[in-house]
């Protein structure tokens, strides 16, 4: 399993030094099914809640045949690297004195506001996790 | 190749439901590497031009060791399938009488200003080139 995620772009004095600000991990190992039916629930209630905390209770209830159609694995993080770009470009020593703007533009997953489904329930509001994902 | 853009998440009524809005693209194709140099060049200019209008030319000439160095990949779009969802929950029929909020959570790649390398030339503004990004 693998996730990056795009700090920025880096741009040089020359083309060769472009480059890109990023946060990478990848875990490895083998991913089991999940096969108990206590299990399964509670893993993905948590998966539920890690992006909404306390989404799941709020919601109608896991059906047996939802749960059914529904594979969960899981994977272990026993072993994991990550790898990371920060900061300002790097160019050859000799580049420093050309005049060519060099610089990184910053990149990120903004969030918006949340957008109500047009048939919810009279008067239903945004819950506050609607309101507090951040990604990055 | 593949590269997906995620647009939103989306909460709906029941866990089972839940998904996200994205725009996703897959090439298929066998990819052949660029040995002319001066095809190779082109294309690297192109790649760079093609985010920054106009940077390649302002930049130090690529030197016969660095073009060495960059292995250039060339895969013509000769089959490609892509997959979107857009729009909000699809709940169950008899889910939609619940008084639980359902929606769409927005996100999107955004870009930031210009971050000015501390070793730039002195006077040097960032080009428009560098607020002109936008990615999805």
């Amino acid at each position: 399993v693998t996730v990056t995620l795009i700090d920025g772009l880096v741009l040089a004095r020359s083309a060769f030094h472009h480059s890109a600000n990023y946060r990478s991990v990848m875990i490895l190992g083998r991913a089991v099914k999940v096969v108990d039916p206590e299990e399964k629930k509670l893993r993905l209630a948590n998966f539920v809640n890690g992006l909404f905390p306390g989404r799941w209770s709020l919601l109608r209830s896991m059906t047996a045949q939802e749960a059914k159609a529904t594979t969960v694995l899981s994977l272990p993080i026993d072993e994991a690297s990550a790898k990371i770009r920060t900061g300002g470009p790097k160019d050859d020593d000799e580049d420093y004195t050309l005049p060519i703007w060099a610089g990184v533009v910053p990149l990120n997953i903004a969030v918006g506001e949340p957008q109500s489904d047009v048939r919810n329930f009279p008067g239903i509001e945004p819950p506050a996790h609607a309101y507090r994902l951040r990604i990055g």
